[in-house]
């Protein structure tokens, strides 16, 4: 980390956003790395020092209904709406210390900021914790933030995590009423707006040298677990024309996806997992095995190229004289993020004299959630070595902790709900 | 199988062969598929059943000093030197039974209707079968024809299985003194040629409706192990033009060795074994690893063909920014075999009114030991469902098995010592 101070806000909030997200890092399954998971005792840890954040911050703070850490700083006068913003306090295995707390530590200093100034807007703020984002233990991504948005299913409560444990067991055991959970969702009529701040998990604006960026919509996703069959043999005594090699086959259809998701803005196509199952040196494969992940900011684009891989490999398929099988296994449609609010974030990092750089946001978060229940909108902070995320790896600066804290902040004294009509 | 006679022997052999094949395929350490290694009870009882049947056909036969069966029909006058024919008797797991066997089966079957007629040549002929060609047990593959080739090392019997039984305790529970494997080496004077008849255990002769082939050498060959190494990131966050991804680099290689050594004449190149080390969908490949196989009769073909392969690589890995590593792990020059000897089983073949087939051979075989030796020289018999072997799967006909015998008897009868000069 380096450049400790920023010349826009002296350094007033770098400093306490990182150290505190040094303290969060302490819950943690594992000495090394840092892995927190929904319902843990790690998470129940986290939880109550951000509870005491908040509380130290103005905010009256405690667990909701599913586990999520929600801390309220009333407006100008009790019960108004309220603008929410927030991010998950869960991680994956081994992750970084930024994803997800970044967005909850940032909005608790912007909070005790205004606390300390004596200051009240003309709305509520709620700065949310969201217990459940990476979906690690139970695989159920999001859970957080569908609870709070109202669209959570009680079958949940059956899933179980590795040791057999059903949701429910565990939400008993942090303390929660697994019959509740339903309390943790909000009204629309009670909600302006959700405004999620969070590392970009790659590498767009570091290599622009710009500290933050608007987000214009969360990728919708396709994946694929795909099955190619040939024929296997020895690798010895099957002529060149005469084989059905299922690897061959699998890498010709990882550089078609390349090739068809490359060149277009905000559309991205990945083979992250590829391998011939029982493979031999000296044997022809008969079968390989990949995945596919496409997504885009735009729907018609990301389903235009879905279209055309089904095709190619199709086609790769029957020119080799193999088989190939796909099987959808997600489907997520994109969440556009609400120009009015991209506006207002414009104007903040405006006024911060930093050109505003929007992009699309690849990977997947809470605000995805709350499409069902409000307009959404994010802020994206610079990662740090090349924009590596979900790795120990993941870093950022104190000048940027710094600066989009206080852009944060500035986001917050400028916002105006939606206007009628808007 | 199908067509149990053939009109040009009546059905002499095919039967008794067949029959043969499927008693030896009882010893197997495995109730469901065939699995015979070196040294094993299964082994013994096998070499047991191959004794008795040339002990029968008028042979003194005996397991020599590393395991193998030899059986001596001696010529018109005893100690004559001697034509050796034969193959293995170990199989790779869950084998064919007619790969190795074949060869060993269908020569006592010769010997047993020489004996049988009352028939000596001017020459003897040994049988033998070898007690480890697939080296499945120590990693010591060819070990029992390079014993009677005389090109062990004593250092082999260190070896040690994955119990950690050594080579040298195991030839001792099997009743050897692993102080005397050198006993079983011949001397050249006293060796005329070496001829193997074998299972194609490809698909060439299958697909040329041709019962029989003649081997031009056995491939040289070449492996390597790969590793790719790029840069792991976010599928979602990362832009197509900023990865460094492993798997897309491994892929667009494994296209080009295929590409290298397709359209070329006795030259296969294989990628059998390919993975991405911890894949996930979520995530571009940090890392790829695969092996290449590269096979050759011509020596200069196959060692051009990895000068290319390695060129290429190295230039993909450069584009795609991804840096590769090569291992060398296997290098083998190939086996010629002799045109004198080629010639004479080319007039057996054209006797039973068949069109010479000349092929290579792009598997391994114990002929390949004897190059050190004698000359040597190879009859392929065609293989059945699509050339499949080293498997359940592996089959052939009563009828193929019938006529490559009797071939190989008139090979046996037409054979004359290399005439000094040729």
């Amino acid at each position: 980390m380096t450049n400790d101070t920023n010349p826009q806000t002296g350094g007033r909030f770098g400093a306490e956003v990182l150290d505190r997200l040094d303290q969060l890092a302490q819950f943690s399954e594992s000495d090394e790395g840092l892995t927190r998971v929904y319902l843990s005792a790690e998470e129940k840890g986290a939880g109550e020092l951000l509870i005491g954040w908040m509380t130290e911050a103005g905010m009256a703070a405690d667990f909701d209904a599913v586990g999520n850490v929600v801390g309220r700083y009333e407006g100008n006068a009790p019960g108004l709406p309220a603008l929410l913003t927030g991010s998950h306090y869960d991680t994956v295995r081994n992750a970084g210390q930024y994803d997800g707390m970044l967005g909850v530590v940032s909005a608790i200093s912007c909070i005790k900021a205004l606390n300390e100034a004596g200051e009240r807007l003309p709305f509520a703020i709620e700065v949310i914790g969201f217990a459940d984002e990476e979906g690690v233990r139970f695989q159920s991504t999001l859970l957080g933030s569908r609870g709070v948005a109202g669209t959570l299913d009680a079958e949940i409560l059956d899933k179980q995590d590795a040791d057999g444990t059903t949701m429910a067991e565990a939400m008993t055991a942090f303390g929660l009423d697994p019959a509740r959970i339903g309390d943790a969702a909000h009204k629309a009529e009670d909600v302006l707006a959700y405004i999620e701040l969070h590392i970009e998990q790659g590498p767009v604006l570091l290599a622009e040298d710009l500290p933050v960026g608007v987000v214009t919509s969360i990728a919708g996703a396709t994946r694929f677990a795909v099955t190619v069959t040939g024929l296997a043999g020895h690798a010895g005594t099957v002529p060149m024309g005469g084989r059905h090699d299922a690897a061959a086959a699998a890498a010709e259809m990882l550089l078609a996806i390349e090739d068809r998701c490359s060149g277009i803005d905000a559309l991205v196509g990945t083979v992250g997992q590829l391998t011939v199952p029982e493979g031999a040196t000296n044997v022809i494969p008969g079968a390989a095995i990949f995945s596919i992940d496409i997504r885009a900011g735009d729907d018609t684009v990301r389903e235009a190229a879905v279209a055309d891989v089904e095709a190619a490999l199709a086609a790769i398929a029957e020119r080799r004289n193999v088989t190939v099988e796909l099987t959808r296994t997600h489907e997520a449609k994109s969440a556009i993020c609400a120009p009015w609010l991209m506006d207002q974030i414009r104007d903040a990092i405006g006024a911060a004299d930093i050109e505003p750089r929007y992009l699309m946001s690849g990977a997947g978060h809470d605000a995805m959630a709350f499409v069902d229940l409000t307009d959404i909108a994010m802020l994206f902070v610079r990662c740090g070595n090349g924009g590596i995320s979900h790795h120990p790896d993941e870093t950022m600066t104190a000048a940027d902790a710094d600066l989009s804290t206080a852009i944060l902040l500035d986001i917050f004294r400028r916002f105006r709900p939606k206007a009628d009509g808007a």
